[in-house]
């Protein structure tokens, strides 16, 4: 147990667990505790990707969000639930810092960049000594498993969420050198449409599961159906060939 | 030396030689060969943010980039002798591949982000078995040192270069979540700009050598001049407090 209490927001990569950085990985062997969130009944992605590393006899300290399935995601009701699960998990964490502890709280891809960490991150930095660990995200893994060249020198490059409107994400597709679709679940056929309408699809490639052994690379206008899962993304290059 | 030669695009993160990931070490320790790019007359960063993970005796290949100062940078004149420049560098490296060697070439970041990893990628991956290893991007190297959230839930984010026109800078900037603002240098009195008349002053961060001992971070509006090295680049977070 260290002399002060601390926060460390350890971002563990895309999925493969040879992504994790080495200042990760000496971030889990300094540590006391670790802390993920997790889908109630479900494993957490960032402690498989990080088991490796974890010291024998380190605290656990899982952080499972509540079921909200009869909530509307957008609802006042959805919201006001997520607070207060996001409040108890700080509280949680902020006990065993008070405590004296270095707790690691793990976050898949990067820890600022879409990450639940974050949630943590606005409650207890202000109030606790706090360090941030970069991570590769879930994007970099995917492209470099599909060998696809992004973006350089001018390009404007772009991440869009899958949720917005249609008319928005082919305005926004149309307006960009490079993008970045993610979390396509449900909306792939949305998506495939915006990039047609943008004049986008010839290149772009779908990936699902990116770095992992599931692993699914295809040009999206050879991919034959709509079914993909909410962490797939649509790769945009911005890219052909520069000098 | 390996039976077949082999391309290998690896990111070595945004300079704190930490952010290697566990797979970029390893690739380094089965490498043959290391090339990278460098200006002319300069040390080349990622070959010295990789140092320690070099085998004594590996081969290095120097790429070092004309000098190009007497030609404007949009020229057709310039991007031939850079594009003559890339050609040549992709011959150097396929002669080592073609002996049969495993070629490293490092890039500084992520190798498919803006690096110029991916004009020897283009020449050289039709031609040759190539495997990228995702890397730590400078830009997460910067919001995590600064501690900034930078993305959350459904943002919108968005990589802009300084480069751009300052009516674009604020129609990008006032039209999206978050963004980051790249190779400030001597873009930085337009950037400024194109902040405040996009309402994105207030909350934007500057950071100069993120991740290094050398770094700068300071709000941008309390930053009391305009000097500003390429690889600065300013943090627009598009996230305060979501549940």
């Amino acid at each position: 147990m260290s002399a002060a209490g601390k926060l460390i927001g350890v971002g563990v990569g895309p999925g493969d667990p040879d992504l994790l950085t080495l200042k990760a990985v000496r971030a889990l062997g300094d540590a006391d505790a670790v802390a993920f969130f997790a889908k109630a009944g479900n494993a957490s992605h960032a402690r498989a990707i990080a088991a490796r590393h974890l010291r024998a006899g380190i605290i656990e300290l899982p952080l499972c969000y509540p079921i909200t399935t009869e909530v509307p995601a957008c609802s006042a009701a959805y919201r006001d639930a997520l607070a207060d699960f996001h409040d108890k998990a700080a509280a949680k964490v902020a006990a065993l810092i008070e405590a004296g502890l270095r707790v690691v709280v793990l976050s898949e891809g990067d820890p600022l960049f879409y990450g639940s960490y974050m949630h943590l991150h606005v409650r207890l930095a202000p109030r606790f000594p706090t360090e941030i660990v970069a991570g590769v995200t879930g994007m970099s893994g995917c492209w470099s498993a599909a060998a696809v060249p992004m973006a350089q020198g001018d390009d404007v490059f772009t991440v869009l969420p899958a949720t917005l409107p249609e008319d928005e994400l082919a305005r926004r597709l149309a307006d960009t050198g490079a993008a970045v679709v993610m979390k396509i679940g449900r909306h792939l056929p949305k998506v495939r449409r915006a990039l047609i309408r943008s004049g986008r699809l010839d290149r772009a490639v779908y990936v699902e599961r990116g770095t992992t052994a599931d692993e699914k690379t295809i040009p999206l206008r050879s991919k034959p159906d709509d079914e993909a899962p909410y962490f797939a993304i649509v790769l945009v290059p911005g890219w052909e060939r520069a000098p």
